[in-house]
């Protein structure tokens, strides 16, 4: 089959690989469509010493099964939950594979990922797909569900004060998953047209930093994918509010510890969410994806997809896999 | 009156000063016997850009009032909330003065400190003692609240694993005030002379780093004093545990933020808390102190003071102001 390979550091190329077996339980996909996050922007830079096929959100169809009993879902476009827990552990009893200390993750740990023809993944992962969402919107489930993942972590009181820094593909789905759940909800990025499609998504959009010149925020969601998103979040937060923070970076960045103690700030790190919310959400039409959608490339064009993604105010950008 | 006054960054002098005047609502105390804390060696090393008399925690007689109903209270021995709000915004209103905007905190931000022979504060700040409870017990009362508002910030579930890195002034304190509450305790510190105070303490006690053998912890309190603290409390909590954050530093240091996120870490920063539980628990002498206590010296030789509670496992240093 044909993949996107991260080879090494910046190394990046559509390359042969030999198509994935199914293992006990699991499913054989055929991707569709994937979306390139900011994650897999620091892969492809070595962050976690990433090699092999990144790709976490993807829309495909199952094509093949290792279980008989699996049968029934051959056809069936689904998209999936990324994360493989040990199903041994605590962890993994308590429902929370998301966080078993030995779980792979597609395309980001120990696991072939999306941005290639076929992948694989265990059927208790996948979600099936009404026919009524389309793969450019299905595509959005995972990160999605990783902005739904907020409410999971934070009550969220009517008229809270949000800032969400970074107005990219996260910020813009975190500001309405806020925004829906009673938030009053601005957005600070850099680059003007996101600012734009914030505004055409009922948010209030500011630019970052010099446009942030409301008092401090009850909740400050680090969207931005830079170390340095942290220092700035928590300098907008007031006292004893609390920063989400929703960036992996590859490097660290000096934090000035002090003023989180001296105002009792809560940060909160945020990561991968449940799908069923963010599924719901797509089918009902309450959170708006298709504008995030910058461009739709094909996955022989995988690196400069990679390098548009890296642009700023890039949003989403797709590599349509399958036709 | 004699001072122990910070004239620039690492220049530390006893000196004459004229008595401070009440206030409207204020009273005129003689303080009696003073400690110095992590943050008054910050302070005096040039955290803040702090210029004047350091020193919050300490046990002082009541001998002036600005108000004649006030008058009932000369003579009365007490101690004192730290922070004075500006009585008139809605953080004030609310109770909660110790996160005012326009505060002043004694010893700490625009009002001259204990480390003298006089003090003032707002009568409304203040906590008479009663004679059972002697100066060098009651003088913890302000670091031990500062204790206490762990509890006040996170549910502590009987049995919790919590490690508390840093077995100084504050990790001691902290340590039984949590153990107190049903947690499991360890307490990991540099120095074999305040873990054998831990351990006589009834906690478990192991030398940082190396010892830290355990699986990772529930909950970390970070009380090491250092900027690098967080980083390591945040190396050692489990998957969505907490870290609460105690060391008010003057430097930064580099924080590698994505673990936070991908295991989905809170981290809660950490002040002063409220006087009554301290006082509550000091009267009924279930929290010791006295162990806590390694030298007491004269104002006159505050300097000296200083430098032995920099020292390593130096534990608490009491400046004893009047005879």
């Amino acid at each position: 089959m044909r993949a996107l390979a991260v080879e090494g550091p910046g190394r990046l190329a559509v390359v042969d690989r030999p198509s994935p077996e199914p293992g006990p339980g699991e499913a054989l996909v055929d991707v569709r469509m994937a979306g390139i996050c900011g994650t897999d922007l620091h892969l492809a830079r070595g962050y976690m010493g990433f090699h092999g096929i990144p790709g976490h959100e993807f829309v495909g169809t199952v094509t093949g099964v290792s279980a008989p009993a699996d049968r029934v879902l051959i056809g069936a476009r689904v998209v999936g939950e990324i994360n493989l827990g040990c199903q041994d552990c605590q962890r993994c009893a308590e429902g929370m594979g998301r966080h078993c200390p030995r779980r792979r993750v597609l395309g980001i740990l120990n696991k072939d990922g999306a941005f290639a023809q076929q992948l694989t993944l265990p059927v208790s992962n996948l979600h099936a797909l009404p026919d009524s969402l389309p793969d450019e919107e299905a595509v959005f489930a995972e990160p999605l569900a990783a902005a739904f993942e907020v409410l999971d972590q934070l009550a969220i009181d009517h008229g809270d004060r949000v800032l969400v820094l970074g107005g990219g593909r996260l910020g813009l789905l975190v500001g309405q998953v806020l925004a829906g759940a009673g938030a009053s909800v601005t957005v600070a990025g850099r680059s003007e047209t996101s600012l734009a499609v914030a505004r055409s998504l009922g948010l209030t959009a500011v630019a970052a930093p010099d446009g942030i010149t409301a008092s401090p925020f009850d909740i400050v969601v680090e969207t931005t994918g830079s170390p340095e998103g942290l220092d700035q979040a928590v300098a907008r937060v007031r006292p004893r509010g609390t920063v989400v923070l929703k960036s992996t970076c590859a490097t660290s960045s000096p934090f000035h510890s002090s003023r989180a103690v001296v105002d009792e700030i809560t940060i909160v790190g945020s990561r991968c969410g449940r799908m069923e919310p963010a599924l719901a959400a797509l089918r009902s039409g309450s959170i708006a994806v298709k504008s995030l959608v910058r461009d739709v490339l094909s996955l022989e064009e995988g690196a400069e997809a990679f390098r548009r993604a890296g642009l700023p105010g890039a949003l989403k950008v797709l590599l349509k896999v399958a036709p």
